[in-house]
């Protein structure tokens, strides 16, 4: 279903009962724009802390506008054994409510809606019909200020709209408004005495117009109804209606509820997000960070500086979330699916050994056909996403004993995946956990290599040709992290380099404390020190929730992030994962048994996940296996173009080929060391 | 004549011819936004310098697109004595040229683009089918990339599209590669001695298509030429044509053309701004500041710091401009024209004594019927601005003895509106002077004060009530400037200021050089002193244009701002603006004999312009009379909602009505003061 602002509010219940109604819904945001910092690969290093992400994505994706936002509810219906999707494609525009509400600006990225635009997306939609919003900060302001100017009416200040009977006194009247406020009471006279209902003034200015209210309220306290009225030319004029003092209340009372009907129309698209964070169902992404991020962002409030807080708003707004991308890049799917893009991904979830989805559109809704590819349209995008995540969840019913066909999202099998989202690119950190600690690699096989601004990826490969494999992640123009695949080979590294002149050689573990110095140095971020030597977080823990810092409804909300589950087990799946394994003893046991089968068997899990299902790779060797950067990944979130090649440059992505560096460095002088380039070991 | 994308290329000729022939253009431009400062009050203080106005618009507007440039070029036909007119819309977006081009991002603001959306702008062309453009600069470092990719490919370095003979020695095919790259080889072998014309390989990697290349050109020196070719989706892959050796350089020749093209492509409307530069014609825009700067700034350089620098710019671009709102707003016109935005304007030189403008459209072009309004679509916005210039120009004639019904663009009559573009909503310098230094009024009846946040504009009132009129310009949140009616009240005030302690008072000339001063100490802005104690500019003067420090092209042009000009009187008419006054030695002898008729009666122009045409109203009464903020302007260069007000507030557009302070301050407490508000004397 299409929803713009003109059939917005008629489709609202369409939206509020297909939330109510669904198992989990699915999610996609399109965007005017990507990164405004200087490329991607600055944007996204290989080698980036969780907290460096964050911050990254908060300081340059962030002032670009979610302009199309997708749902697609998904219910299990029991008897036909499928789902009944009801997909919805919201354009979004904060088209400012009135003279005084915010006037938004944002960011375009010219690659961004060159390549929407080249996927057919109608601007003219979002522009021309898009659905406002306001966050929740514009939203108390807003109701603070209507509150108010009633208040000043009830008192006479101001330029009312409406006169409330309580206003007292004469006005002002300055000496060359005095005829025109004295032909007014005239009119008005003759109003009372003549047989018509009402009496439209001239268009006058705002400030005659006070006048006018002033002067009425205190001449003819009873009567007659005042009110602001506008033209199609959008003069404003005042209307004088005669009424009893019945009629004048009611009159009162309607113009109070428009007024509450305004606010709502400009709260607009918000709702349907209070909508979805109210119903606390699973919602499901693909590559979904800077969507959750925007999401917040625009319809809730500002991003908070620190992840922690980003973590624990982000719980209270969906508490609880999946990323299929993710989902898709650990065991035991990564041993199946090669490309974790979302059109490759929708493409072979639908091919052995996964089984393609029973799905069926409900009634009334569009009913989008995989095999016409719609991508990029948010709500295909969110229709999608689901279906890939009914796939994937349903094969991980093939391991039970007897194997089922169809695994609840409810399921503990799918738990795992909870609330953990894909980190794009980062070479050892799959995935950013919302609800505990994020995994923190071991990097003492990693240099941090300043040189001169002459140096390509060539050069560093040259310079560490002794070591054999590297993997060079650039910075900026005159540092990277040059990863080594042995630990041992540091040591030699850093002996080596003693002497050099031209550049210089940390370990990482130097590099991050030299960084932490730097920014107390700097005073960049003011901390407050605990007892025991740590930044005490702003907010100490995700049960602090209560105090929140955040606007109020975020505050009342429960953070768990297995709130709605059916099952007793509520604590949140936060154990094992900052050990790169999957803890067997408590890991295996909650996988032992489907909750709604309740005889699975043990051992046929066990074989496949002996290892653990979502282990990722060992840093060390993470380079192959680990959800690698890939072109397609460039479709979902990045640049279309390719232009904003990864700043990561693995062999087979090599300078000559794509990359930032790469390309700026061969236009110099790629000439001088082409052979260099390519005497790479063969086995990588 | 509606441009896109798509007939880009096939309307160029018309345009050059249309410019060509073109006694003048009027030109109009359609912006994503207009200022991203804090709002426009704060951007527009009445009181700002020349310089300052600058460096705001420079600093808060040019971050917004231009994405609609309309033309009409004006001939005047003598045989029907009409002009025939050609308009022309171009919707203008930066497109990616390709991978490595600039990825410009660029701001919308809502207001703006909801207002645009409100006048049917579609805004699926600009996105969709929006012509390209590159700024000189741009324009040459993709020259020179495609020059050194060429040479590069001479060499057999980087990865090159085609392959020229004279590469050279074997290329080192890494272990994985080589299986790969024998069957090329052997592929390569069977076409050359097989009946195909030609053979397409698989897609391949880049690095894969750089191994093909160097390897071919190796083993096949002749007969074969190889080229990179693209399918529908975008995979790339190589395709080998068997040629004999003059096929083969037909092909590199093609090949060179087309990039030349492509190049071109490129450059896209940047062309027809550098067409019209180099037509040296007379430029008439309403308003046009923004216009112009813009059009500098995204066609040609990005825009100098130094307002000096930019008017040097600005005349190699622009040779000559003519602004209709600063006519309009020049005697003897402002005493004939109540409303100077575009469309009242339109509306009032078709009635007497002003007659309407015979024009005609030219065969093939869109007729624009100005009774069914268009307005901001910038081809339509063009063509009536052009019409206003000529009801105007025309009635300068009817000074003349005899009178004369038409006056050519080029006649000494128009003359002195010439290079000057209207200010908006400074009190006392209604034009920036491109051709000559600005006029320095005198602010010797204006003082800076300095208050707690919490006052608000009626309490600048009451603390000056004792002085009669005032006038408030807002500057921030705890300062403004404040203009008695006579000069002579200033020591007054500053006398009783002497002992206040919740405000501070200084002079005009005080504030000035306090300003000067903290510049310095904060270092902001570099200087150099002359000898003569004055800041040395950095370009001396217009004279010096020929080492100016902007790009290849622009530095050839000459900057004599009547370039073009048939009659022998060249000098730049940049005398006597700085004193307020016509000089009547020099100005009414220019304007005694227009340069077309030769028997043009002095005295009939002089009873007329004794005091001087463009004389414009000495700053201590220039209130009433000087182009004061109207509401339409609003609708011109500024947010159509009109929250952005002016902060320069007068009576009757006093704080209860309008006004950023206004509003806010009423809001915290609009109560207590509202009495001394309407104290206002009755005489302004």
């Amino acid at each position: 279903m299409e929803v713009t602002r003109r059939n917005f509010k008629e489709s609202l219940n369409a939206v509020y009962s297909a939330l109510e109604e669904a198992d989990f819904l699915a999610i996609d945001g399109e965007f005017s724009g990507i990164s405004d910092g200087p490329n991607v690969s600055a944007l996204t290093n290989g080698l980036d802390t969780p907290e460096e992400r964050y911050s990254k994505l908060k300081k340059h994706s962030m002032d670009f506008l979610l302009f199309q936002f997708g749902i697609c509810t998904f219910k299990y219906d029991q008897t036909k054994s499928k789902y009944i999707t009801k997909p919805f494609n919201f354009y979004v525009f904060p088209k400012p409510f009135n003279r005084t509400s915010p006037d938004l600006k944002f960011i375009c990225q010219s690659s961004s809606i060159d390549f929407l635009a080249s996927q057919g997306f109608d601007f003219n939609k979002v522009f021309c019909q898009g659905i406002p919003y306001l966050n929740q900060e514009e939203e108390v302001q807003l109701r603070e200020q209507s509150e108010e100017r009633r208040h000043q009416h009830a008192n006479g200040v101001g330029t009312p709209s409406f006169i409330s009977p309580s206003s007292k006194g004469p006005a002002h009247v300055p000496e060359e408004h005095k005829d025109f406020i004295n032909r007014v009471i005239g009119k008005v006279d003759a109003l009372l005495t003549n047989s018509e209902k009402s009496l439209d003034l001239d268009p006058c200015t705002g400030f005659q117009r006070k006048l006018i209210y002033q002067t009425l309220n205190w001449k003819f306290p009873k009567g007659i109804h005042v009110e602001t009225v506008e033209t199609e030319k959008k003069e404003r004029y005042i209307q004088v209606i005669k009424v009893d003092d019945e009629e004048r209340k009611r009159r009162e009372q309607q113009k109070r509820e428009r007024e509450q009907e305004e606010l709502n129309d400009a709260v607009g698209f918000s709702r349907v997000i209070h909508a979805i964070s109210k119903s606390g169902k699973l919602v499901v992404g693909h590559n979904m960070l800077l969507d959750v991020m925007h999401t917040i962002h625009q319809f809730y409030c500002p991003l908070p500086e620190d992840l922690q807080d980003f973590k624990e708003v982000t719980m209270c707004v969906f508490p609880r979330l999946l990323d299929t991308k993710l989902m898709a890049s650990t065991l035991p799917f990564k041993e199946l699916i090669t490309n974790t893009s979302l059109a490759e991904l929708e493409k072979q979830v639908k091919e052995s050994p996964f089984k393609s989805p029973q799905v069926e559109t409900a009634e009334g809704f569009h009913s989008y056909d995989t095999a016409q590819q719609q991508l990029h349209e948010a709500g295909y995008d969110a229709y999608i996403t689901g279906l890939c995540f009914v796939s994937m969840a349903n094969y991980l019913g093939s391991f039970l004993t007897p194997p089922k066909a169809y695994i609840s999202p409810h399921s503990k099998l799918v738990e795992p995946f909870f609330n953990k989202l894909f980190l794009m690119r980062i070479i050892d950190i799959p995935y950013l956990n919302v609800t505990g600690p994020d995994l923190q690699p071991k990097r003492d096989h990693v240099l941090f290599v300043t040189f001169p601004k002459e140096w390509k990826t060539s050069d560093l490969y040259q310079l560490f040709s002794a070591f054999g494999n590297i993997q060079v992640s650039w910075l900026d123009d005159t540092s990277a992290f040059v990863s080594l695949s042995q630990t041992d080979q540091v040591q030699i590294a850093m002996n080596t380099s003693r002497y050099a002149e031209s550049y210089r050689i940390q370990t990482y573990a130097e590099y991050v404390k030299g960084k932490h110095q730097n920014k107390e140095k700097l005073g960049q971020t003011p901390k407050s020190w605990g007892e025991d030597g740590w930044r005490k977080p702003h907010y100490a823990s995700a049960t602090s929730a209560a105090t929140f810092g955040y606007p109020r409804g975020l505050r009342k909300r429960s953070i768990s992030p297995v709130q709605g589950e059916q099952g007793s087990a509520d604590a949140p799946v936060t154990d094992g994962w900052s050990n790169y394994s999957y803890p067997d003893s408590a890991g295996s046991k909650k996988m032992k048994t489907d909750d709604k089968s309740g005889q699975a068997n043990a051992e046929a899990i066990e074989s496949k996940t002996s290892e653990g299902w979502l282990k990722t790779a060992d840093a060390s060797d993470s380079t192959g296996s680990s959800p690698v950067p890939d072109d397609d990944e460039a479709e979902e979130k990045e640049s279309p173009e390719g232009n904003d090649a990864e700043g990561t440059v693995t062999w087979q992505q090599a300078p000559a080929v794509h990359g930032r560096k790469g390309q700026k460095k061969k236009k110099s002088k790629g000439a001088t060391s082409t052979t260099s380039l390519f005497e790479v070991p063969d086995v990588w």
